[in-house]
């Protein structure tokens, strides 16, 4: 081993620090209402979040992420099961440090080929099942229609964690706070004053953290001017599913295609790049010519959004720039779920003042 | 993503109410003597629980599952191992929730390929290991023997969680808890009043959950009038295995085979149909001819037990009707194995009144 | 199933009682500060830490051992990731009951192929991600190198728990404190008194255990008087790494290489012994002819450590001999691990009295 310092330093002053989430935190009024309501809701696609409930999630998020020792108790008792049948460990761990964090147990399968669906189980009498172990589930599949197939029996939440190429709500709402965590304003009545431009290098057909990412973004007209799709040759033929395009026009969003990154990256406030899809039983790569790095024609100002886990197109010299924000978002993932996981095991109330 | 409402309820008016547990825990006196002398045991067949016994098991389960919530704390400190060799979830996940709803930590091996078996290590080995690691062990493992190569050497409990198709005793005493839920008057002295019939659609010499069962019943001869065993022409040459159809008839239960199905339902009180069997690396199906669906028939009274997973045999139109206790059965094997396990770990005294 | 007698004693009088633990604790002087600096360290290898470190260490464990119920909430709301990319159980649960005893919660990852590696993710964003997710990684992977592409990205304590054939510097620590536990009076002024002699069946320069345990043997020259290397032939061309025999040379310890097992095994008072190795993808066995066995010419007042899993060389009749301290050496490792990471975490000023 030719390691020589083994020391290593706790704190960096870095986005990581609490003066984004405070800000965000007095920039939201509460309104527990909200919260309260997704005691007794499946979290299955982000088309179900309305802007002010998302505001609330994002408020309780800032809260926890400003004070990430003061509520380590609201779900003691509480059992999470944990069903990752897709290959992951970023949104495993996430969820299951979230659930943690706030003093939770976990029971995890991380392997289908071990469990009863193995012997030929029907997915209705696992959910029966997961009712009477656990109280929570979040549920990863490459198979799109599984959760579908449970959620009929479930007398438990379910939380949709990546079905397939379909969608991954929780990781848009994870955007979205990163987002708002940078620019607080945007979630006020002056947002329409500095309206961001993003843009988004991907396939809003393919990728479901771009699907996701896109039905949260129309619920914020006010705060977007324009959103710019980034996207390689291949992709041209088939580039929105059914109805996307429409749902952005719909919000009074503006809409723009491109297949030239360098020409339209000095204008664009935010990017979000990712360039790994889930597709059928393999993942793909979409976007290869697209590369960021300290050398892209950048704004100043502009972040840079990333799901994670990166390949080529995310260079790593850019890391140690104020461009990145994709290692903010990350961490913020985990408070944000924080913030879902509570209201949807019923403890919403030991953590909001005001209803 | 297809799914319109994402609502759910929490509570649905069925046998998981806790009328059932409630009427059961008055039937019985409690006898704590019977719990704490389980303090120094292993759980190996099922063979070694007593009548008395086994009632106080389930008054302290039907207490757990009249008052979920109550006691959640009783584990707190304690380790469990959990050894599943083979594949399970249901089992394994019903150990690690009854475990987790009182407090406790785990540590899960899945894979035996991730273990220091996979080095060549010794089970006896393991198991002084274990000694230091934990403070209860569940093991599933298709190797009949390998409870018998760790047991010399441990110094903490270990329950037999399936050993091949030996036995899995902690089953079988969910079942009877099942049963007696049902009919909480079977535990008293009016027992023989109304004394049930039992089919069990199975063969007694292959599966481990029946055989286990069986040797519960046989503890209950004036509850139980008669064991009809159902079974394939194929079964037919081996049915019972060594001693099975004496220790029945020594209880002075009567016992009777069968092949018709059709023709004996309209008698029986309770049937039990299990149709997968563990066999040396794999899993059989016997019986393959045998469905029970709504349109079987069955008496108006009579009631379905099932230790899952379910396959063909078992029609899921049957789940919306009476005949459902299997979900009740599966639902109070959480709260059996609390029982169980906190008696094995020392706690008894946190839980009981009377010694 | 053949088990006739389902019960088992508990506890048993032998090396696993506390009356080492004390004597040990009384024989070192408590002073906090060598532990308080452990806080902002990784643990990456034996090298790093001096006699006095060592030396608060093992009081500290001593302390855990002879008072196992006393501290079980010293790490209550901190999270470890246990990352276990090569085959292990021992160590793994070794680590986690640890973590557990004190009250801390866990997230582990067994299998690389569900992890985000196999997308393609490098070694520091996976750092970058446990930052966000827990307090403390512990790390064994059969790439000697991942560590070093994943410290420089840390913020939270990083412990390597074994790096393909480099080093295993916990297993080190814990094998130290067994020694210490056998003969406190080694760690005292008069440890020049009665020096002991050591043999090591084995190749420095191949094992990871015997690299990182020599590290910590050249920290105690007076207590040691002679280290005795027993190799196969095989061996012979290349016993020793890099500098591993000038270090134990400049300590002032003897030194001497031999073929011979039963014709040096008279002389010793310790004989340390493991015939697994790990090298590239494989594990390879080096001295296959030498056995440990209750017919060897042990000394008798002499002990065996074995970090274990162990094979054919050591038989099972030595282990109800008074030579066999590989249990308590086994048993200790949970203690010596609780000391470590409390520190680790920051959270030593729970546990010790005089900085």
């Amino acid at each position: 081993m030719t390691i020589k310092d083994v020391s290593f330093e706790r704190d960096r002053p870095d986005v990581c620090g609490d003066a984004h989430p405070k800000a965000l935190l007095k920039a939201i009024q509460e309104d527990g209402d909200y919260l309260l309501k997704l005691s007794n809701q499946h979290v299955v696609s982000a088309d179900q979040f309305s802007q002010l409930g998302m505001l609330q999630l994002f408020r309780l998020a800032a809260k926890y992420e400003a004070n990430p020792r003061r509520f380590s108790t609201s779900l003691q008792g509480k059992i999470l099961i944990s069903a990752f049948y897709e290959p992951s460990t970023r949104t495993r761990l996430s969820f299951e440090s979230a659930w943690h964090r706030l003093g939770g147990d976990i029971m995890s399968i991380t392997d289908r080929s071990t469990t009863g669906i193995a012997k030929g189980e029907c997915l209705s009498d696992v959910a029966e099942m997961f009712n009477n172990y656990g109280d929570c589930v979040v549920l990863r599949d490459n198979n799109e229609t599984s959760l579908e197939e449970m959620i009929d029996s479930l007398r438990i939440p379910i939380i949709n964690a990546g079905n397939g190429s379909d969608e991954h709500p929780t990781q848009a709402l994870a955007d979205m706070y990163a987002l708002f965590k940078w620019r607080p304003d945007l979630v006020t009545d002056e947002a329409d004053k500095a309206p961001i431009k993003i843009g988004i290098i991907g396939v809003p057909d393919k990728m479901r953290t771009v699907r996701s990412f896109i039905k949260c973004l129309v619920k914020f007209p006010k705060a977007i001017d324009e959103i710019v799709i980034i996207h390689d040759e291949e992709s041209s033929t088939q580039l929105f599913g059914e109805e996307q395009k429409e749902q952005i026009e719909q919000a009074g969003i503006r809409i723009r295609t491109t297949r030239d990154l360098e020409q339209v990256l000095p204008e664009l406030d935010v990017v979000y790049i990712n360039a790994i899809s889930w597709e059928g039983d393999t993942f793909s790569t979409y976007g290869s010519e697209f590369h960021l790095t300290t050398q892209s024609p950048l704004k100043d100002s502009a972040i840079i959004l990333h799901p994670l886990a990166r390949g080529q197109e995310l260079s790593t010299d850019l890391d140690s720039t104020p461009h990145n924000w994709y290692f903010s978002q990350a961490r913020g993932a985990v408070f944000l779920r924080m913030a879902l996981l509570t209201c949807m095991v019923q403890r919403a109330e030991r953590v909001i003042d005001v209803v």
